[in-house]
């Protein structure tokens, strides 16, 4: 443990900076997120990496006994199968090592759990361009949000549950005499506390952001004294397995076992994942992906549960200084990545008799046309078009914006097949937009993940507040924006939405969007509606990792 | 608002003083635990203002519009009924009350929550004596638990939640201005912070610590915002009464309604706690009681739960200084208030090879006969016997001891009617104690609530804590005690138990016991186990009661 000992004095201060962030919630990063910090020949050096790791199997992961490899990656890009294989385990295998660890991690005092950790998060970011390839070729990201997302975005979610799991744990002092005064004499004992983990982790990877999502669920519980099986989509393995390698990498050499962190891939044909969540060794479990799967996650008995499933995010508009920002602002939170984020807009409210704006009063249609033409313009712009949208990461999302006008309604804008020049097999499509009416909840009340945009007319923008709150409240929203210049409009949106726990960002024009929640700052997910109950990440996200225990002795 | 502003002012010291000693967890209280603190004729004037209570209608609550009082408590002592009988009130009235006045509790910043909670418990301090009357003569307990469990240490437990949860909603600035540098430019966005309550609270009190075990979810509630209904034990209600009374009038004194605290007061044939409890309004349940009705709590979907169910208590013997102080100790844990404390041992491992002490090795039979002793000694003192076992609270566990010898083994030490002298009818019995062998877990591994404490005959230590730890493991433990004078076995005792989520008291002799957590240091219940989810007070105990969502501006 000296080796890991020494890891906690290289990386504490980070640690001790990323404690303070949480509590600041002002910026703050470790891992700046341009490419360009990375240095001059990352991105070469990254594809090339990428390149060599195709169509052979991955043999970097320290965890041994494999009963073969198995590999189901294709790239929406290129259209074509990663051909890259990964060592297959049997579910009982995985638990069976993961318990053969558990008390070997959960006796690693937390400096040297941190000092691991932040160890291996330093040596993703030597990777970080290779990831990004990775996660480009899985997830149908652009290379910027790929790298973003994947790289600097995921270590600052990684270091921020890590930090909040420090933090908490360092909230109980490890020992301390008690001494209680009785009148004539005192009773003295002697107590320590100890968090003890809860026991066999298991992190469910979702197909768009196999990393992002993935690694605060996994540092969280790692940081808390739980070893770990991570168990990614098979169409999204290569970014997690190259981070969990290079933890493996920091364990072993601290002289652990590689096997408290465990990468457990299947196929579409042949999963897994229930055989490991049901087992009763199983205690953690982290899951992101469909409401229907999430809701089995959640019932499962004697489990401790985080989730981040689907939910229905709306925008609403009421009044703007500037309808051309706004405009831009939303067609881009539309298109990016196509609507695949958890956190793109869906529902957008405009009231039937139009806005008022800095420059006068704008007709509901004049509205309407703006958003439309701002999106059209976006998508075909020949330098931003492409890059914006990136691809479609599964077919059952293609098939859905494909058959969007079977969703009814009236058609403002069709889904189209951009061409990306560098890719020109790429599965891509443009942001559908549909115009409904108020009383249509029964389709914009459903989550239609990908790039299908729905405007409803409303009476007033009481009205449009009162059915964003009601699909939050029912369907659940992970986020919503608001549009408003009026003081009086905002405090009642933030009151009502508030109330059934959804943030709201206001009058976002410019270069911040929706989508985008900041690490140490924007919790994500607040897990209070049905879109979720994890949240990246409060002090329950770590705290119901582990119990207090506290043991007495007398003098 | 200023008044419940200045009542923060009042108060803030020892708010303060709260918050450093839940961080400290050295002993520490705002109330001190003897009577003689509070004042010469407080023991006389209490009693008489109970028994001013006794036949009449408890008109003290501020809550209106009731259909009609009921009442059924009897006292154990007196096996009486108290005659008292209280307003009475529909779910549905109850919950739509609560629902009226839920956004203006919400709006209650936390200083001015703070100020009234407190202002409140201050108040119930004036009214100690009474509530330990009415404690007495609803549980059975005696005078001085009574005082102390639903007095001070109630006050303490409330004090704590309270605290907790303050110093939960303070960790999370209220606003922050965030500033991302982007190279050329910066992006500024307001943030702000609100901590959002779920919703109505309900706290399902038990029959045998009707404040002790209520005001922690109560308070916790209360304190994060959440209008909250109190549905005591239909046996049990006057003490709590007189705590929601005191936190009615404070409320209404500030210029809030007192329908954010209710009493909702039921009988054993009219029940009222499922209709309550089922209300999809009703998100937090705290609940004490069987383990039956906190599985059903449990499984209700929708609600955050904290639950403090059934355990099995254990003890294990394996080497001592002063076997005499040893069994002195045991036998007054396992008599003090006739064992009807969530705490209190039931399973007492020693090795069939007997034990080393000081004084050298005594044989299983020289344990067990010191043992045996001791109880009798203790339940047949003329001035401790009486004062310690108390009265026997429900007709049910009066019938399990005396059907004891139905429980099978070897019957070592017979359930007594001891006479107290000040109560000539008081249901007493002296607590049964059985010897078992270790394969006898059928009988052993359950729960028998009330005086019934089993000796367990093992191989060795060994067995004993393996037998230890499975019962935790399975049927859920509060609290175990050890004596141990071998440091290996201890820190094995410590490892194993503290594994399955069970502190350890070790060797506690004199005037501690294993049945007592202090507020401010010891967690009461782990929530690790089957005994219980809920732990006083943690900080996810305060934390699963609010929301936090973050709202962004552009500037």
């Amino acid at each position: 443990m000296t080796q890991a000992l020494s890891l906690f004095e290289k990386h504490e201060a980070t640690l001790r900076a990323a404690i303070e962030a949480i509590h600041d919630r002002g910026f703050w990063t470790p891992y700046p997120e341009h490419p360009k910090a990375y240095g001059e020949n990352g991105d070469e050096e990254g594809k090339a990496a990428f390149s060599r790791m195709m169509n052979e199997d991955f043999t970097e992961l320290l965890q041994k006994g494999e009963k073969g490899y198995i590999g189901e990656e294709v790239s929406p890009y290129l259209q074509l199968g990663l051909g890259i294989r990964y060592p297959e385990f049997n579910a009982d295998d995985l638990i069976n090592k993961a318990e053969a660890v558990k008390r070997s991690w959960a006796h690693t005092n937390k400096e040297s759990r941190a000092g691991i950790l932040i160890e291996a998060l330093d040596r993703v970011k030597a990777r970080f361009f290779e990831i990004a390839y990775a996660t480009m070729h899985t997830t149908g990201q652009s290379f910027i949000m790929s790298f973003q997302a994947s790289g600097p975005h995921a270590n600052d979610r990684a270091l921020e549950a890590l930090a909040v799991a420090y933090d908490e744990l360092s909230r109980i002092p490890a020992e301390k005499e008690w001494v209680k005064p009785m009148g004539k004499f005192e009773i003295r004992l002697d107590k320590n506390w100890k968090a003890i983990p809860k026991g066999i982790a298991m992190v469910i990877g979702c197909s768009t952001f196999p990393t992002w999502n993935t690694v605060p669920g996994m540092f969280a519980s790692l940081m808390t004294g739980n070893p770990v099986i991570i168990k990614p989509h098979p169409k999204a393995v290569l970014p997690i397995a190259i981070v969990i390698a290079e933890v493996q990498k920091v364990l072993q050499e601290a002289g652990l076992s590689p096997d408290i962190c465990q990468l457990a891939v299947d196929t579409q044909s042949n999963p897994i994942t229930k055989k490991l969540a049901e087992n009763p060794k199983v205690k953690l479990i982290d899951f992101t992906g469909s409401s229907a799967f999430g809701e089995y996650v959640e019932s499962l008995p004697g489990k401790t549960v985080f989730t981040e499933k689907a939910g229905v995010n709306s925008c609403l508009i009421d009044s703007v200084s500037d309808l051309n920002a706004v405009v831009q602002n939303i067609a881009f939170a539309l298109s990016l990545y196509s609507g695949q984020m958890c956190t793109a807009p869906q529902n957008i409210f405009i009231p039937e008799g139009g806005i008022e704006t800095a420059e006068g009063h704008k007709s509901y249609d004049e509205v309407v046309t703006a958003l439309s033409q701002a999106i059209a313009g976006l998508v075909n712009h020949p330098k931003m078009g492409a890059g914006t949208l990136g691809g479609i990461q599964a077919e059952a999302t293609f098939e859905r914006v494909k058959n969007a006008s079977s969703l009814g309604g009236n058609m403002l804008v069709k889904s189209e097949a951009i061409i990306n020049p560098e890719f020109d097999g790429a599965r891509v499509a443009s942001p559908a937009l549909i115009e409904l009416h108020a009383k249509d909840t029964a389709t914009y009340f459903g989550e239609c993940f990908g790039p299908i945009g729905f405007i409803i007319k409303t009476k007033n923008s009481d009205e449009s507040l009162a059915l964003m709150k009601q699909a939050a409240e029912e369907k659940g929203a992970i986020t919503c924006s608001a549009y408003t210049t009026n003081e009086a409009m905002m405090e009642k949106i933030e009151e009502e939405m508030n109330e059934v726990f959804t943030p709201v960002s206001f009058n976002f024009t410019g270069a911040i969007f929706v989508n985008q929640h900041a690490a140490f700052s924007d919790f994500h997910v607040t897990g209070g509606n049905a879109a979720g109950n994890a949240s990246f990440a409060n002090a329950d996200f770590v705290n119901r990792r582990f119990v207090w225990v506290g043991n007495r002795k007398i003098k």
